[in-house]
């Protein structure tokens, strides 16, 4: 039967957050990109909450923007309304969210993905991947093929990716497949004893690709989701519930929007609470519930759970936050943020009715929880490429995590990689203390992921130095050496670096005396008035008090944009705890550095515990620091393995004089 | 198992275009109404041609519009193009036709249906309908039940509707039932040997509810449809394609836009052609077709046929238009019309390529084949009741037709059925003269109808009446009384009657004299010049000229409104005609008001051929001349019914003196 046969650099399969992120970074770097997708209509589709960022998730849509990604941007313009949480904490957890028009936020990436040079969006299900052995010349068989109408294993060594087959037949030539299919890979929804075999949304499922998969020696996993109903606006009393309103002064995410740009009329969200009753309903029909009934084989996230986990597994809170998020300006659906659910439709509609202003609501979608296939990212390297088949990277749910930002930034990297492999250059691995997106990645590869994986603030342990706010300075240069980066760009952060070290270079040298206008000042913002002359950066230290504020006694202060005086408050403020965090970054980063190489032989050092050689077998970690993030392995394994390699450079070392 | 039980008036199955009207109409009516969908998403999609209106069908929406319906308005908020078709032929084939964003024609109708009093949205699927025996009083059990997992119906008598069951269980209690399924009753997709078995655009299938309908005594049918491929804009070559534009000055569809409102900037449509090339692989391939194949039961449609059907039906013609038509403002999709297709992805790839300036062509989505569920509308009545179950009533391609506007001017008059039966009051049934909605009605459940049904002028025997120029005049008083017309909308149209006919009448009387002005004005327009005094009514008669052009030599013309002068004109004009068509439907309309009692028995009449016996009996038609267009009655069979009906009713008078 005659084939469709196109040739390209890059396949991408799927076109959600992750999908869209990994094609239009191939693309952007002028690799021939074609993305698969089982609906043109579902691209950058947000099943679930209708919002971008939030806490740790604002960081990561920020990092995102800084190395060149689109998810940034994209919200910007399709925000209908956008928060800066936890400003009356410090500046590591100040965490940019926004909340989208599902529509608009859907159709300005198709948009973009529609007019990205070198992208082809192609509507079809892939089916396979095609690999041959990793050393095999051109045009040699196979690695993988069917037998019978099964896929058989040819050979257990190393492969190479050629290529993808799709349900009709077509082959796509490729160097590399990045792998995004979110929710879709044998999805199935479940509403109590109802089933449906679909994505969400009533979106056909991708039920080919996973066969493919384990025939290629991939381990897959099967994880569960869930989603709360969206309800009729109409039905809702708002006068019951506490309005949630957007900030006055929005602050955009991508650091290229013009912040003019993004002061637009908001819409706001609305907080209500579950009571006794809601909770009484709920364990009066956990029998009901396809997780408890054992109905549902994947795991869910420990960090996103179901209402009905939340009451069994926080049965003494007698209630939880649930907040009403509109679903875009065009539309009267609301989404019931906090109350996702697979419990059976009638318990649905009794158990939200019992929440003050949804005592007449009306169910416009029921929750469900969603089941798919995943993979155990203990596959893969930190660059996100599979460690059994060259040229095969994946990102995004697929991977085991949960989230739209999570997927994005998977999504980038594995993209990102992807080119990186083609045009034989480094892979870009952000580390632990350079991004939440290197926290995210060492996470998902190197320790054991049961559920889906959710990004935290705790999770990031140098999370002083990673804030939202310096992103751009963080990650802008990596972005701009892939070529994701305009020069102007590019150039633009290292002014502003510039400029903030030259400025607080400067404060540190002005000196403040205990004169009139600098003590009504101070009495003003309810600040000690001064005894003595001291310098300015002593007062923007004091808690009440920033760099802003003491403007007025500062005659000499440049005139500089807020971005840079933002950072320069900061800088100054968080100095000591700064320094500290830098400090453990330095012997972090020790271990970092020393690289374990690629074909390392466990079995050859001796006195390693049996659990952590496995462990480490499983891994193979390419450092130290990654080896001491294991789980399984312990102090003194990473100290036998420190010993063994210093030995094994003596050796090599001497072998060479 | 307990279930959600909930209590409507109307239930709607189904939110296309059929369903968005029925649900609309019957909520404006103040009857509670819930809308059933797969998917909320989907609301008014378009998964076929980006257009509403066209030849007949630009009729149909108008005369939607006249009867309060919502596409017209709808269409008038998003098109990206419009265009008056046929405007060098006479006014009866002026069609309007509009091309849409097919995003925002969907928005907005969901945006219409969300904002709408009584009218309940609900994404779920309807798996059964409920009844019992029409004549039972109320709590009586179900005319059809479920023994050992299958659907039986315990009789085999008239049935009432009393409510449906959705396949998680829910129970919606109603008084009606308007079904708009579509194409998803177990749809589903063939592109050449590939079988996906889901509706449009990956959405999932209906596939419960044909059982329940085949368990209540409903004769199913099987029909396809077919859909041409997407492509992206950017692979192809206008300046190999005839370009075409909309009208400079744009006409709303509905009566009630301003038309200042709808002169947009318009987007172009593109021409090209196939050729002996394109025909060539066609031919090579038809073995690859799944309907040449057998692999497609279903029936097409032979007015909307595929390109395969076209070059095998047509095969002297070595051309067919094609027509790149954009999918939106925001999309760089293009429909390929006129080149639906079910063959094989690679033989489309080479097919597509063979036209003028899509040699590069990039497919986005494939051409696909869709089957699904029908109904055979011989068991309809003209108001779309269900005739063996009361409160059922159907709508769109369930009804075995095809096309958009086809669909919505069903989905209203089921729509506004439903609400008569609930209401107690006469249905709308409009005749052969009065609308085309009246002819296709009539053609489905009249006539037999073996593939999807579409509109065309030639189906009109009284095209002459049934302007889109007059919908307003024939239909508004109908939707003033239904109660879908405002006073104030329907006060207009009997006050434009007035201005027309105190136009028309004072025309008459306007003569013109030979003179120097009236000369050079005939002379500009080419028009032979007086030899003595005439009429106004004469010169506006002769095809070179019209009302407008003559007012400069009628001084006491009144300033009417566009709108009244159009119709002064064309009443003038085409008089003659309008006398003869009027003058048929008198006696058209002698044969509709011989009504046939609900229980007549045919087997009293004597001499009635046998065929024309069971064709009756099947049909059931309400009157003699409904039975007359049914095929297989003879003129004679009428003449017979005829006799038997007027000695009937001799015979009724003489018993009842």
């Amino acid at each position: 039967m005659p084939a469709i046969e196109e040739n390209y650099d890059v396949v991408v399969v799927g076109a959600g957050h992750a999908g869209c992120e990994a094609a239009l970074a191939c693309a952007r770097l002028g690799l021939e990109t074609i993305i698969f997708t089982v609906s043109v209509d579902s691209i950058a589709m947000m099943p679930c909450n209708p919002n971008i960022g939030g806490s740790s998730k604002g960081h990561l849509v920020r990092e995102i923007d800084a190395l060149g990604g689109q998810m940034g941007i994209n919200i910007d313009k399709t925000f209908i309304q956008s928060k800066m949480l936890n400003k009356s904490k410090g500046p590591a957890v100040h965490s940019l969210r926004a909340q989208a028009d599902k529509v608009n936020y859907s159709m300005e990436m198709r948009k973009t993905l529609q007019n990205t040079e070198h992208l082809t969006i192609r509507q079809a299900e892939v089916a396979e991947i095609i690999t041959v052995p990793a050393n095999s010349a051109d045009g040699e068989t196979a690695a993988v093929e069917k037998k019978d109408g099964q896929m058989v294993e040819i050979n257990g060594e190393l492969q190479k990716i050629t290529g993808v087959k799709t349900v009709s037949g077509g082959v796509y030539h490729c160097k590399a497949i990045v792998l995004c299919t979110g929710t879709y890979l044998r999805a199935r929804c479940l509403t109590g004893e109802m089933i449906t075999y679909t994505g969400p949304n009533g979106l056909m499922a991708a039920n080919h690709l996973t066969d493919s998969l384990k025939a290629h020696g991939i381990e897959m996993f099967r994880f569960k989701t869930g989603t709360p109903a969206r309800v009729d606006k109409r039905s809702l009393d708002f006068s019951k519930m506490q309005e949630q309103k957007g900030d006055e002064r929005v602050v955009p995410f991508s650091f290229t929007t013009n912040p003019e740009d993004v002061q637009i009329d908001q819409v706001s969200c609305w907080l209500t609470y579950t009571n006794p009753k809601t909770h009484e309903i709920i364990r009066a029909n956990l029998d009901r519930s396809p997780i408890y009934a054992g109905i549902i084989e994947g795991t869910g996230p420990r960090y996103c759970p179901s209402i009905e986990d939340k009451v069994v597994k926080f049965a003494d809170k007698d209630r939880h936050q649930i907040f009403i998020e509109p679903e875009g300006i065009n539309t009267n659906e609301m989404y019931v943020g906090g109350m996702s659910s697979s419990l059976p439709e009638d318990v649905q509609h009794e158990m939200y009715r019992t929440l003050p202003g949804m005592e007449h609501v009306k169910i416009v979608r029921n929750a469900y929880a969603i089941e798919y296939d995943c993979i155990n990212p203990d596959q893969l390297y930190a660059s996100l490429e599979f460690k059994k088949i060259k040229g095969l990277f994946s990102g995004g749910q697929f991977n085991g995590s949960s989230g739209y930002e999570e997927a994005a930034c998977q999504g980038l990297i594995a993209g990102i990689n992807a080119a990186m492999s083609i045009l034989e250059k480094e892979p870009l691995v952000l580390d632990r203390s350079e991004a939440y997106i290197g926290v995210l990645i060492d996470d998902l590869v190197t320790k054991e992921n049961h559920e889906p994986y959710r990004m935290m603030t705790s999770r990031a342990e140098y999370r002083l130095l990673l804030r939202q706010d310096n992103a751009d300075l963080r990650l802008t240069k990596k972005g701009y050496e892939i070529g994701l980066i305009s020069k102007e760009r590019y150039d633009w952060v290292c002014k502003k670096e510039e400029l903030i070290a030259q400025e607080i270079e400067r404060v540190a040298k002005v000196k403040i005396g205990a004169n009139k206008k600098v003590q009504e000042l101070l009495e003003s913002y309810d600040s000690i008035p001064l005894n003595t002359g001291t310098f300015l950066t002593e007062l923007i230290r004091r808690p009440e008090l920033d760099y802003d504020k003491l403007a007025p006694i500062d005659p000499e202060r440049p005139d500089l944009p807020a971005e840079v005086a933002e950072q320069v408050n900061i800088s100054i403020k968080y100095d000591g705890y700064i320094k500290r965090q830098m400090k453990q970054v330095e012997s972090f980063k020790k271990l970092e550095k020393k690289k374990i190489p690629e074909n390392f032989n466990y079995d050859d050092v001796p006195s390693l515990r049996i659990e952590a050689r496995q462990k480490l077998k499983t891994y193979s970690p390419t450092s130290i620091g990654q080896a001491s993030r294991i789980s399984g392995v312990s102090p003194a394994d990473v100290s036998v393995l420190l010993v063994y390699m210093e030995q094994m450079k003596y050796h090599e070392k001497e072998s060479a004089e």
